[in-house]
């Protein structure tokens, strides 16, 4: 008997599909169409069944991949060319178990999209404070497998600062429960860190306990006119020394992304009457009886100003405006989709280095293809900006795509130099895969080829993410 | 030639002791005087001399336990009694290597005590926000190795939440060199954390770049008379909505507690005229130019006494008035010390599950061994108690200490029952090793077991402590 008809008595007919029809929506991710073409995707209706699948799975020696949201930018949930592997959807687990607003947690399916877990938290007057660009459609599953950032990781971490405990099933197919609502365990080894952002490697997340927060309805945001990125970066503290813990996000945007943004989105308006070389978004946010943010944000764009740290600014005076400010943020992603070919990288150094980063980077891509646009985007309280490249006026897709490796190694040669990541949010499935092991510490190397292979001794869990397939 | 030998000709004689008075202290913690026979102590003072000491200890199959400020609760410091066991002490690590106060880190090495870490962060205006009864001897190293809690876990998060990244002596003597000041990172498995709170069973921490955050020099303070522990859980959410993200510590005192105070500390005083079930201090720190705090601790506690949740309340008006507050709850460690006998625990439960805990615990207890003075108090917004118990009035110690191992299950199934844990912050050591595996998930077991043998497969970094060393 074969491992698809195992599977299908297993599980049901529906919930095993080989129709290269049906099976085609898991060979791509939010990058584009991968060339990957898997054995068979199976979508397990609960954690017992992932656990029957899997099991099965490791007694024929078959590989799975995880699969979520297929919102992904480093092909970390594709299968590949070989027809050999399973994708295994979480896409109907999509239970909320349990919310315990009292003792401000939430306890979630991997299946659950990210829009569904805040709604979930709003529903009880609390926050889920997880938030970017792909939250209509991706997975609360994916978002811990990938430890996920976004624009609200200055005041609440990474998908991990966000996570209690966690169900998993391992290579194996046992399953680990480790749901714990706790805010303090000490017994023990922190596998669930360990799992956050293992990219399906050492085994699936099938549920998770989140942490709440308390919710902030009121906001105080403007957009800024910035003078340089070393302004933005001097802007920051004085932001944060005003606003106390209220400062909620502070985000980057150079000229050429507000272009775009303003290119392809209708409703995005310029809010200032010249152009300027880089804008902040700034937010505070707070409880519904914290009438304090005005004057904070207030104060802090004064000194801002009194420090030529600003060169102009606007505040939202109603929620409308509010949205409209953050459509030149958040309608980056979207308008470069219109753009035109466009090749992403996600890197963060410290903050205090990123004006440096910036004008090195620059002046490498213009060497490599003369006249590429850079756009840059991103999270400068964290150190972490997007790069997106498009090709120079009037150039082709195809010059840019040939020039890829060479102005990736550009890109991750300027990070490298300063101790950064090249990959601060994406993950490495497959795209970085190789350049992170080619510039990482081989002692660090090699205990995550350890820990695999404690874990995963035979090699199944989504083999060829973030380490290279032939590792020892 | 000897370990003893080699280890003195690597290291030099003053740093190797073997004479019984010289390694007497390093066979004692906060606990008491244990019952440990080492073959010597190291004193490296540098990562390259601990990778030295760990790599010969490695050729000779020595077992190292890795030794701090000597303040831990559960014996994970300290030596067997076969005396063939080496000491590794990071006392001489005591170098503060980098403060980035513009990009909030700072980068210290293992030895550094936690009061002086403090007062780095503190020298450039920022705050390093670990804090607990013994920072002015335990050690960052050992904060990390036993993920410490402590007063501002509520605001700030463990120990764990507060590491960027790490420098670690493996087992075989090498060195990885994780010491990455990013903010976000997603290049591979999250080595930091498993190293954090893994009782130097898996590798020496030798160096941490931590977070530091914005100073809060303002604070309002409260000590409040509470009618029970259900209004101190429903009072919580109520000084969490009127401060924001400014609360800073919401620590619960019982009666019995401050008891023990008002008996052994000269300069503590009853803030109120009559005796109370149960008290807490709470806190709110903000930034120097934060004048909101005071306004919105008054309209929290109006809120507090218009639902009846407080009885009594004294607000600090002077930082003379606060430390006398804080007298109340930070004299209780040192006090029970003047006190008896008294065996510590430290477990923890949901929030919202603390009140039927403390009730089923202490009617268990009673159970046990009639009239046992159960001194309680802890961290109530984490849901984390310790309960530490001394004889009955007139009763006498060894009584107690007979009952110890009864009164402790009764404990511990209180707690396992409500899905908490047996040991929130004190890690599990020798004392609470093998209670912690006679109720953890076999699966969570094997897990752990797993990794302990990928990452030291001789078995030689601190055995017997988290996991049985005859473990598989």
């Amino acid at each position: 008997v074969s491992l698809v008809d195992d599977l299908t008595s297993a599980l049901g007919p529906g919930a095993v599909l080989t129709e290269p029809d049906d099976v085609a929506a898991y060979c791509t991710d939010w990058r584009g169409a991968g060339s990957g073409r898997p054995l068979c995707v199976v979508r397990p209706g609960s954690t017992a069944e992932v656990s029957t699948a899997v099991r099965l799975c490791h007694e024929a020696g078959t590989p799975v991949v995880p699969h979520g949201g297929g919102t992904g930018l480093s092909g970390g949930a594709l299968p590949d060319d070989s027809g050999s592997q399973v994708v295994l959807s979480l896409a109907r687990l999509r239970a909320v178990r349990g919310v315990d607003a009292a003792g401000d947690t939430l306890t979630v399916e991997a299946g659950v999209v990210l829009a569904d877990v805040q709604a979930a938290a709003a529903s009880v007057d609390r926050l889920f404070p997880l938030s970017l660009a792909s939250e209509g459609s991706c997975t609360i599953g994916g978002n811990l497998a990938t430890n996920a950032g976004g624009t609200a990781v200055l005041r609440y971490g990474m998908a991990r600062d966000l996570v209690l405990g966690l169900e998993v099933v391992l290579p194996d197919g046992r399953v680990w429960d480790g749901l714990r609502p706790l805010r303090k365990d000490n017994t023990g080894y922190d596998l669930t860190q360990l799992f956050v952002g293992s990219e399906g490697t050492l085994g699936i997340i099938t549920a998770a306990t989140l942490r709440l927060f308390p919710a902030t309805p009121r906001h105080a945001t403007a957009w800024l006119a910035l003078p340089s990125v070393e302004a933005a970066v001097s802007l920051l503290p004085v932001v944060r020394s005003r606003s106390g813990g209220s400062l909620a996000a502070y985000e980057l945007v150079s000229r050429e992304a507000l272009d775009t943004v303003l290119r392809h989105v209708p409703a995005a308006r310029d809010a200032f009457g010249e152009p300027h070389e880089w804008y902040a978004l700034v937010e505070l946010a707070g409880a519904a009886t914290d009438d304090s943010l005005d004057d904070a944000l207030e104060a802090a764009l004064a000194e801002g100003f009194e420090q030529s740290l600003v060169a102009d600014a606007v505040v939202a005076g109603s929620p409308s405006q509010r949205e409209s400010l953050w459509l030149l943020r958040e309608g980056i992603s979207e308008a470069q989709n219109h753009d035109g070919a466009s090749l992403k990288h996600d890197v963060s150094v410290p903050v205090t280095l990123l004006p440096e980063l910036l004008a090195d980077t620059a002046a490498r891509l213009d060497a490599v293809l003369p006249g590429v646009r850079l756009v840059t985007y991103g999270h400068v309280g964290d150190g972490n900006v997007h790069h997106n490249l498009a090709a120079p006026v009037g150039g082709s897709g195809d010059d840019l795509r040939a020039a890829a490796g060479d102005l990736a190694d550009a890109i991750y040669d300027a990070v490298a130099e300063r101790g950064g990541s090249i990959s601060a949010e994406h993950g490495l499935g497959t795209t970085k895969r190789d350049a992170n092991a080619a510039r990482k510490d081989p002692v660090e190397l090699d205990l995550m080829r350890s820990i695999k292979q404690a874990l995963d001794p035979a090699g199944l869990m989504n083999p060829g993410k973030v380490l290279p397939a032939d590792s020892p």
